[in-house]
């Protein structure tokens, strides 16, 4: 496992795109590599374990409303450090953050404030300049 | 898809056990076959998915605290009906009770109350009630 | 009892309508045959009991906001599986949320997402096909 | 409609028994005669209407936990005052509270504190003394 | 202590008016009599006090939001039934909501829904009712 | 109005007073003058109202649960600093905070945190401070 | 520490500007002098350290929404009384409001309600009337 | 910047090591170097800010209950990951979390669950063999 210095940027549907650029124009004025990907936990399973498994990327943030479960099932399924976004659909946020903060012990997801996807970003610089010996 | 009249009971953990065991109580009185399965969705989720598409049970019950993603897991790797149970582990079970019922559109989890796993076989019995025609 | 096949939809009042045509909908596009009534548990309860002691159908879809008591008084008078949509009038929803899922023992609500008819449409489709044996 | 000077305080299960009492304490100090019934909205549901159509009490006192539809119940099938107590079974009481509070338009109940049934009787006495003119 | 058939409406500022006016206009529908005043428990407490001490009527309404201590003021002071109504002003009128309905033993105030003052009517409507023996 | 350097605590009940002597440890390590009352705003209005007008201490603190209204009662009645602290007696204490913080506008209560009377003190410490030129 | 008659309005960043002139009208109406600066606790912590060690002012007003650190910052720097107002940016200001008021014993934040910032000039007139002896 | 592999726990009050201890367990079966210090933002800031600057640690893992300002404290002063562990002391924890997750942009805390120290250890675990290259 090398540092690359390269970020993934997932969210679970086209709607939350515009969250996924919020952080993305905090990366590039770090010059810090990324994707996007537009990949459900609950409507694309297997694309999505299959992304993360050949995925080469060494942070992944990842950015849901709701029962948001797509930031702990890329946890469950990597060992890299995985950022969580709750977005607000309903309820203030109140759901997405409790369903993405309250994770099991061994599987843990770095969360961040709620629509606050530049500091899911900002997260990702401090552990990519870490690594990266910056 | 024949009706089998058979439901699975699966919790996170063996911590949730006796939980299950509430619910199976009533499958039994109601002359209903189960099986119960510890299988995680984040530390297991192979096994878990294996199990799910080889079962040919009727109904899944899942139970689960926290940031419960168990039942929204198998609600997007089968085509049968998941009933949810939030169990309190945390913050009254609200964690829970929105991790499981605020699931996104397509994915459907049939929620019950929290700490209540008897409702969840009460609602399988009015299913597998219905799919045998008694 | 055999599987008809059908669902009924009903709302307490006429204000929900257009919640009740997103759940139709999705049971038109998987060719489930429905009714939709507006009937509240409130307002017109004799009514309310002379239609589910005399309806067909399989399944029960209710939608109600604030004290949301519909899904559980329809429950409280049926075998068959009542599926709840808690609607978002006040206090975000939560009100209508926890009327309808926290029902105690015995009398079960299978409750779905706030504002998320759709999803108690797709439930009832898995339901009904599993009753159908399709 | 004449004032009898009379309270009927009903609770839905025995469980919740030792709550009827702390209010027919206070009832008995100001010498309003009462009965106390145990009658569940989900569990009775006929029994419960054929009470309250043959009842001559002045006012309904009905205590209920988690999702608490009896107050409302009763409210629907009455002209009479209703008050509800709600009862702390889960989530601190905030289910019941919600779902006594929150009526529909048309259907009012009279909701004192979270377990604080004194409230009610204290409510009823001033109701009993208004109508006898005392 | 006769029953006079008459209903106070109080509310905290001019603000508030408008929902005065939905109370007022159901209980004109019912040829009950009643008056608007704008009287606020922090800001004018001697006239509120002078007020309640002086009137005849047999009901009060008090509707505030916020920290609404109003209703609970006004039943600190007269032995007559007094009904208070939440207003949502801030984090969706679960501050007034509880700073009414969670009064002290002996001090009830029947407490309806967030911003339901036609509720607050309709209960009024009952508890003349029944003094009046119609 | 000349600093005396004297605070009152005042609680609602004697169950309280346990809250009061854990602020008088603090007063009394500071030098600080204190007298402790039991008054409710609703249930000894006026003699609350009197102990206010006669009073000549600097600083009131008020304690109270559930719908605590003693606090701005008090602050609705002198032009002197008044301290609220919540006490959780239901709901975690969120009720009683709700209650003493969200004051309207011209009426301000300093509230401290749920079962924080030491806190109560230690604000009174650094304002009594302030006016002795300490 | 004399009693200058002067006040500091801090809010975290510009966007909060608005809430401080708010506050600082009620102000110049009491002919209460007070300087506003916008210095953030998370981005300035030195700026704003050197601000509060080398201030002269009686009583310090800070606002701030989400994790709002900033009153609770000022608190901890200095032996003045401190008033912390909420601001709602997320979640109806919630966040803030626990963030300001459950402050650790010893360094108290006189909380106001939320998006108040009147109620925070209001009470500093009370605490710098009683340091003037007015 | 060069990865050390070594972790630093902060607690803000010796009541909160025994949580210090459960992170420290998992760093100590990952062969990870740790250092544990009690130092409050609120009662030590200089001693805290000291700490910070002359540390030589990858990663922070702070932990706090109530307004819990330790980790934002700390990651304003640092630019290495902060992660953040809300402890239950009051309100179940919910307004230590809210204290730590919603903090302004550009000042991240990669926040765990509530009483979750085992998750910021694991989160930490993954951070440092990223940087390591393991």
């Amino acid at each position: 496992m090398t540092c690359k210095g390269k970020v993934s940027i997932i969210v679970g549907s086209e709607r939350d795109l515009p969250f996924s650029e919020r952080a993305s124009k905090i990366l590039k004025e770090n010059s810090i590599e990324f994707e996007i990907k537009v990949l459900s936990a609950h409507r694309n399973p297997k694309d999505l374990e299959n992304y993360i498994s050949n995925s080469d990327v060494d942070v992944f943030i990842a950015m849901a409303g709701l029962s948001a479960h797509l930031p702990g099932f890329i946890a469950s399924r990597t060992n890299k450090p995985v950022i969580g976004v709750p977005l607000n659909v309903s309820l203030g946020g109140l759901d997405s953050l409790l369903s993405i903060v309250q994770m099991p012990k061994g599987v843990p997801v770095a969360t961040v404030g709620i629509d606050n996807p530049e500091n899911a970003a900002h997260l990702a610089v401090r552990i990519i300049s870490l690594c990266r010996g910056v």
